[in-house]
């Protein structure tokens, strides 16, 4: 847990770190958020991480309250206090606190802005063996490419998930395909060896794990496709993994208890894993 | 403005009425609301919100923090505190506070709960001349009979009415058809004279006005028929309105700049409007 966590303008403890029941975050989940991996004391893929949240400000018209110079110094003053070397930061963004009227405050008023920042266990050993993941309906709303705190629908599936015993649920469509994880993008090896992902549109976020994944993969000469696929194809697939900032490249090795891979992760996750990794480390 | 609002077992002075940064509801949407309508004071169909905010904590898996009982002796506190007498009280339930993960929290953590409550004006001019309305695309999740904080979309879909001059979207499907607006249900009178409103399931939430709306219909022999309707359809009704707890019966009188019975309020709008009004002035 974050000892210290900034909170519009201030460091407080842990305890003390309070924001107004009216902030809209609160009552109308009026608000983006972004989780920053954490290597040896500095943020990872900052920049993508930042282009990402400028999307997110930009499509609910809510202003930045700080500029990216600014906003990085906020950042590594809250890994320092709170002696972060290998774990999360955490920023969130809302559109700050007025009296509760669904329509936007009237009269400006400044965005709440939070960072918060922990040390984490590393999930090394869990990539080593993979995880089981189970399907479930996506019952989202309609314009996932935007990151924001409106994520009761993915509370309710990570339950469903936890409660199976499995890591993660991936999320299915009306028609059939897989849409993302909770809280990773889903991708799958075919038997002609092609990496399988999901193209971004508004059905599904922009993970920054997965574009980082991609500019490995191509750098590697390993093809790629970005399209849809669906649970059966996901069954039947060679290999599978989740990639996200929390859980890097994560293999699957079954699906709704169906095995994937014999129960062992793959050649292609774990060549793509260690590329991650060199990655992380070396930003 | 609540100057003093209920605050986890606390009634603070508004400007102190804080949550923690890591309570659920600001981090995840992981909650429920309910606003009640007060005249002369005293709650209006209070049993009705009562048995929806369980529904609502049933669906969710979150424990009620409070009875019923107890619940009411909080409420007529906040009412007395706040000298309110016509206007609006306001509840919100979360998940409560623990260290962010999708996942429920392991071990048990209380439930949030917040009470507030505000004198409001009557809309009783605004319910004489009517209001008008837009149609937007209905991008929300596929639970909306739950009534959650998770209200992004609804705040979108809102300031879209109010950017174009509007009192209220009425959101529309993928089939067509109208849901409900993004804080009120939609009906519409047919050339028939009869009554129409969506019937009740997971695409919209059951409208505690509406539901009143429907027995007092009933009790004054009006025809009654709950069917989803087009955008089309309601722009060719004879009659159209909203329910909700803040603007109980509010007529219609233009759809996307479309007049409805010539721009003024129709006769069996008003008709139900006196009727509700008399319901609600001696709850």
């Amino acid at each position: 847990m974050s000892r210290i966590a900034y909170v519009n303008g201030q460091y407080l403890p842990h305890r003390e770190a309070a924001v107004h029941f009216e902030d809209r975050g609160y009552q109308f989940a009026d608000g983006v958020y972004e989780v920053f991996a954490v290597r040896g004391g500095r943020l990872v893929d900052h920049e993508l991480h930042y282009d990402r949240l400028d999307y997110s400000l930009r499509e609910l018209a809510i202003e930045a309250p700080v500029s990216r110079p600014v906003l990085l110094m906020i950042f590594e003053e809250v890994i320092r206090r709170n002696r972060v070397t290998e774990g999360i930061a955490y920023l969130q963004i809302t559109r700050g606190v007025a009296p509760r009227d669904h329509g936007f405050p009237k009269t400006a008023v400044p965005p709440a802005l939070i960072v918060s920042a922990r040390n984490m266990h590393s999930k090394e050993a869990l990539r080593r063996t993979g995880v089981a993941v189970i399907c479930v309906p996506d019952l989202r709303w309609k314009r996932r490419d935007i990151k924001t705190i409106s994520l009761l629908p993915n509370i309710m599936a990570k339950q469903m998930a936890v409660e199976a015993g499995a890591y993660e649920a991936l999320q299915v469509d009306e028609d059939g395909t897989i849409t993302e994880g909770t809280a990773t993008n889903a991708w799958i090896v075919t038997d002609k060896g092609e990496l399988v992902t999901r193209k971004t549109d508004r059905s599904i976020l922009s993970g920054i794990t997965r574009l980082t994944a991609i500019t490995l993969a191509r750098s590697a000469q390993l093809k790629l496709v970005e399209r849809p696929f669906t649970v059966a194809e996901a069954k039947d697939a060679c290999e599978a993994f989740l990639t996200s900032t929390t859980s890097d490249i994560m293999p699957i090795i079954s699906i709704d208890g169906a095995e994937i891979n014999g129960g062992k992760p793959g050649p292609i996750t774990k060549r793509l894993g260690e590329l991650y990794e060199t990655h992380a480390a070396g930003t």
